[in-house]
């Protein structure tokens, strides 16, 4: 079982705590946040960046690929209609790396790929995910 | 369009980027974490909280509640299988108050819902969301 609480401090900032580690959320200005904290929802997609990252660079590892730089950026659209939830997430993996392997048979790096982070798998289920690799090989 | 960013910073240890505001996610042990941040598929529960309270405390004021003390906490129970995702979510409401306001035809506190929480809308598709309230009055 997995707890985390979150404590009203002032106004719509509250404090998110997860396994003893603190850190603020905040509400959109036009509902009385002060941009004391990410926006709450935005966690789900910042879960999303996490989860798959580890994820992936695990894989890179096995792999023995020598990365110099890895990012995940996840780009969320919401619905227009209440309760404006993510309907679209794009997530874009940027690897930097001395050697990558491409797959011999296609030419890819098919050893790479996202279906099995936690997150992913949830998330999955309440919007379209579509994702795509930036790889920069460095000589 | 939402935007956030996991950069890895070493092991298995990434920065999140919202909106300007960082805070370090890192995985479990068994899978090389040394506990530099919270899991990051926590966050997605960490989110939960944090929308669902700002939706409720919104409610709390707007029928004019006096509170003294508000917490959401959230307890994930998870798949034993791969992805090992989150099957059922708990979300307990404490509220204390000076006053509280029940509603006159059912003696219930029916104001409080937490169904348009934007991450609640979210999860409900992949678990199942159960709520409680512990409500203490103070005099």
């Amino acid at each position: 079982m997995d707890t985390v609480k979150a404590t009203l401090v002032d106004a719509m900032h509250f404090d998110i705590e997860v396994d003893g580690h603190h850190f603020m959320v905040d509400a959109a200005s036009e509902v009385g946040g002060i941009d004391a904290g990410p926006q709450p929802v935005r966690l789900l997609i910042a879960g999303l960046a996490g989860c798959t990252g580890m994820d992936v660079i695990s894989i890179l590892r096995k792999k023995r690929q020598e990365v110099t730089h890895f990012e995940v950026e996840v780009n969320g659209a919401r619905a227009t209609d209440y309760p404006k939830v993510y309907t679209d997430i794009e997530v874009v993996y940027r690897v930097r790396a001395t050697t990558l392997t491409r797959h011999r048979s296609n030419g890819r790096f098919s050893y790479l790929r996202n279906g099995t982070a936690r997150a992913m798998a949830m998330l999955r289920k309440a919007a379209n995910i579509t994702n795509r690799y930036e790889i920069e090989q460095e000589y």
